[in-house]
């Protein structure tokens, strides 16, 4: 059950990054919902390796194939599988690692977990495996474009540099208007530059994602262990290299007292209630309050640099390793699609959960 | 499923604020585990209202009963019921409340969703919810305690003060030797001066609550959706008032590159692997990997403040409402078993997948 | 998880025949559902001890109190948990079985599996535990008649004895007019003097419950896994001292060819569907098609007899044990109310499930 | 979540019988199982159509290829994707069932359940399906021949034709002996010329499928709801026209007394205990005994037969039908690999569940 995500609607993904492929097989999407491979296709591309060059070169065409569940354009409602191929295989990249673990990879603890490892790419650990989550997440968005949900993610963070985005109006072609993923186009520039100099450098930095969720209605969610937050929650931090998360307001609410930082609400003359501020970031007790849902996703610098680093060996014996191959210098442009996805599975879950209780 | 987690050791909470009592179901605890009273309740009373002056002056006893699962002080292996009657319920409090969603509370949320809520005492969005949580947490923490794990939480930050904390060494000791339960006794004595004057403002503050688990072996954890640190956040993020969960570094660390924040592995004279930082908290790829997990929660400042504020009632008329009853000015001291608990369960059902896996 | 039954409309039982009581969690209820103590109350009269003279006499009034998820006779769409104490437990009775392992009991294969065994009353396979069922079953009851289905269970056979029971309009009445739970009288006259004659001879017989579910629409249940009927099968299956079951015309449809035995679809004048016959039971391809689902469920003769039989201790030396204590001679008047309920618990499932796709 | 099976081993089918192909994820396999593409390939030759001359004659190689979660021929302890492309698809016989209801076929139910229907090859109601439940099933043998558990399923009746087998003591060499797969090679003879007749006159029969797992320890199932009979009975219920299951004697023991049908325990010098009847099949309140596991299941008559029929059209107007393509006239030969791979995803969670709770 490790590769499983979703009560209702619900994806399995598998796929290791060399091998025969990766993919994902979707349950539980409702039936007659139009499925496009254009637009899952359009997701995986802003996914892709590649993409720019501030991604790492290795070439991946990354070109998906449905297998079962739709007809004619339209799911059956009956399971989706999808296949991508793995092309660009290069394992002679990963002999040194077959033996030495990566500082701040996967490597070992997976060795110590299964007691076996696909050393080659990473196998599991690879970004390889969000493909699948893509792909998913692009009919997971199709399917809440009919209850009027949108979904935009951005870059808002990398290293020191800091952009301004409203996520009140901020939209898919601000974010894809430049090869950062960030809408600020003036501090996207900066960060472009930043991001090339580090690569330069053999080095890598990280940075925070932000994710707002328009339209969602107010009563999705469940009010304990299932919150809408808290599931979000699980979603985002289960992506690669994502180490922090935060619904609204997040840590820097603690800074404030209550009568600071509550978030008052307010009828207008159609009796729409609303809140005055949203600190919360559209969820209270764990149920959506008909606000925007906002969150902020950290990602650490990617673990692979290109200089020597202290590690050991699988046989317990201290030596040192070089990273080689073809990697991101910083992961920021190519989670936003992911972040996208994972809230997209979210909340579509939740509409069906909903939709189950009260019809 | 709205109230259950975990898969293996599982739990099933159920009760409202102001009814029969509140209480969990334990499904999946492993036979002959001693299972202890005093145990339990001792972690109930760090929870329950009225502990200290600086809590909420609600008076509830918070005596568990043990209804099932247990014969002779040991598990049997079936479901463990545990019953707590609620006591002090002073309805007339909530009056007011009844058709006045209080700001920045679930209230509206659950009108929306549900179409009838238990407005008296909170119902189910009340902090009572997590005394199940709690008194499954004490039974985890003593089947963890076989796999030699120990599990340590503090707050670290209240408002603006910040402690000074170390997670290889802080003890329960250190925790509760103040009614804040922050280790670091000096800055524990402003928070508690500071708290007692938010109190008397009938305001409210937040922060930060930090946890360690030290003797988690490496291996435990699932490489995909379940991963270790997605689990636990979800599990923290469901906590009442949590806004922001961070694994190691967290947000912090993005504002590193790769070169300085990387741990690197080290090999000791018996070929003990650890690494020589812990930026990661000890997991990597979503698995432990034998150092001490180390986890920082956000708690915003508690909603119920005794100041008049803008809201709107059921009929989404506009109005104003201004908190009454006895309610925490700052959630914090509370929380640290709360959080306790779901780290403990979270871990022990990782520990039973891992034994299902491996054997 | 071993306790967990459902996956929306979900329940967990717990509890020991001898301890605090036994009990259940219904969670994933719909809100604003009429919930009548009574009702219930009803369904636990139906299979509790000491009802008639042909079931055991061991005294318990089995009287339920609701803890949480009800306001005001309405659901809350939180949690319902319910409790019933145990009364009457006399483990005198079962001093001699505390080393001794009584054939076709459970007693065995739990020492096995989990090493400690409540053996006062049968701990957790003794009957007691399907009174959270039967109770959870009369809320899911409640909820499928707002979706028109309408669920009786009656006793169509005892070891020898055949009842005729037409499944279209069998009634609760017509079941409750005897303390067998068998429709059709004169049978059920005979019933009643072979059991009272079995009891004399401290034997035991069994027989067959049958189950009809009318107005179920046609689109309940899964294609794949969660075929209807293997659902039901499942839940049915679970029951104590159940060994077989059959969907529609079950076993008996190997003796006919095809052409025989298909259901052929007609449409009335109003263009409503239905079948010239129904040997599928209501039931095709996993999927209901409109037609009253009907099923068959075999249960084995009580195992708990009056006479010396050869049987084993706890270690492995041979011996010989007579039943002792108070038990039923049959389980079928007893066994109708429980199947009931987990037909109920199975359909509502499917209802909301249905629901979540289609809305 | 309408295609997915088990908890800890468990898998999720996908695919239509005309489209891209078939397949299957296997999630939570243990790490460092040797993974043979010969076996798997063996099941599903058994399994595949035309393989003799009282099958469909439909013709598909039924190829399988390993897509994840092997390397050098272990498992990695990740999902295992396994797929089966699709390759005779005459969609041509299925033009006029496009708006047609096959008699006792899912057509009506699927249209009534999704709204949309993948009508060409039958689609996911097409027992192609069970191709994902095979090919998994032979990685859950190989896993549990690990624990000494042998899995070995027969045909015992076809119509009116009763083999007699030993459950004890059949091999599947005795099974695969004749193409009927059935081990009484005299009965089996007859069952060929009967079914041979059976389909020249364009009809079909069924027939009971039993099933022996041998070598089981006691402990495995867990007391309640997922007793070994229920979720076994769940898992041969989900398979492709079978209407009914039964434990040990089943429905048969409902003819006999307690006294007459209850299996005694004896012990024999090695202090090891046994029963001396198996009426209860191996399994007792829902728990392995340590006994060979016996089981029968009933497949009716296949539905597609080449005569006339009455039926209505999705205009609900009557008309007439009459079979066309190519169809078993007995499923029952390729039904026994299907059993013994249910039985044996069934046996191989309960292992892991057991090995989770006590090591």
């Amino acid at each position: 059950m490790s590769s499983r995500f979703g009560t209702i609607f619900s994806i399995s993904t598998w796929g290791e990054s060399h091998g025969g492929g990766v993919g994902v097989v979707v349950d539980g999407c409702p039936p007659l919902v139009p499925i496009s491979l254009e637009e899952i296709q359009f997701e995986l591309d802003r996914r892709k390796p590649g993409q720019s060059k501030i991604t790492t070169q290795r070439k991946e065409s990354d070109t998906v194939e449905i297998l079962s569940g739709v007809q004619d354009g339209l799911s059956l409602g009956t399971p989706i599988a999808m296949l991508v191929r793995n092309e660009d295989q290069r394992s002679r990249d990963y002999d040194e690692i077959q033996h030495k673990y990566r500082p701040s990879h996967a490597d070992f603890a997976y060795d110590k977990k299964y007691g076996i490892r696909a050393w080659s790419g990473g196998g599991r650990s690879s970004a390889r495996e969000t493909i699948g989550r893509v792909a998913a997440g692009a009919i997971a968005k199709r399917v809440l474009s009919n209850f009027g949900v949108e979904i935009v993610g951005y870059v808002e963070k990398v290293h020191h540099l800091h952009a301004t985005v409203d996520p009140l109006t901020v939209t898919l072609a601000d974010v894809e208007a430049n090869i950062v993923r960030c809408p600020d186009q003036a501090v996207a520039a900066e960060m472009l530059t930043h991001i090339e100099e580090i690569r330069k450098q053999g080095n890598s930095v990280g940075g925070v994602v932000g994710c707002v969720a328009r339209g969602v209605p107010a009563g999705w969610g469940e009010p304990v262990f299932d919150k809408l937050e808290a599931d979000l929650g699980k979603a985002i931090l289960s992506l690669p290299a994502c180490k922090g998360f935060e619904i609204g307001g997040g840590f820097g609410m603690t800074d404030f007292t209550g009568s600071e930082i509550n978030d008052e609400f307010e009828a207008d003359a159609d009796k729409h209630v609303f809140t005055r501020t949203n600190h919360s970031g559209g969820i209270q007790g764990g149920i959506s309050n008909g606000m925007p849902i906002v969150l902020h996703a950290a990602f650490k610098p990617t673990a692979t640099i290109m200089t020597e680093q202290h590690t050991v060996d699988d046989q317990h014996e201290n030596t040192t390793l070089k990273g080689r191959g073809r990697h991101d210098p910083c992961v920021l442009p190519r989670a936003v699609p992911m972040v996208e996805a994972m809230v997209a599975l979210v909340l579509v879950d939740h509409a069906l959960r909903q939709r189950a209780l009260r019809g």
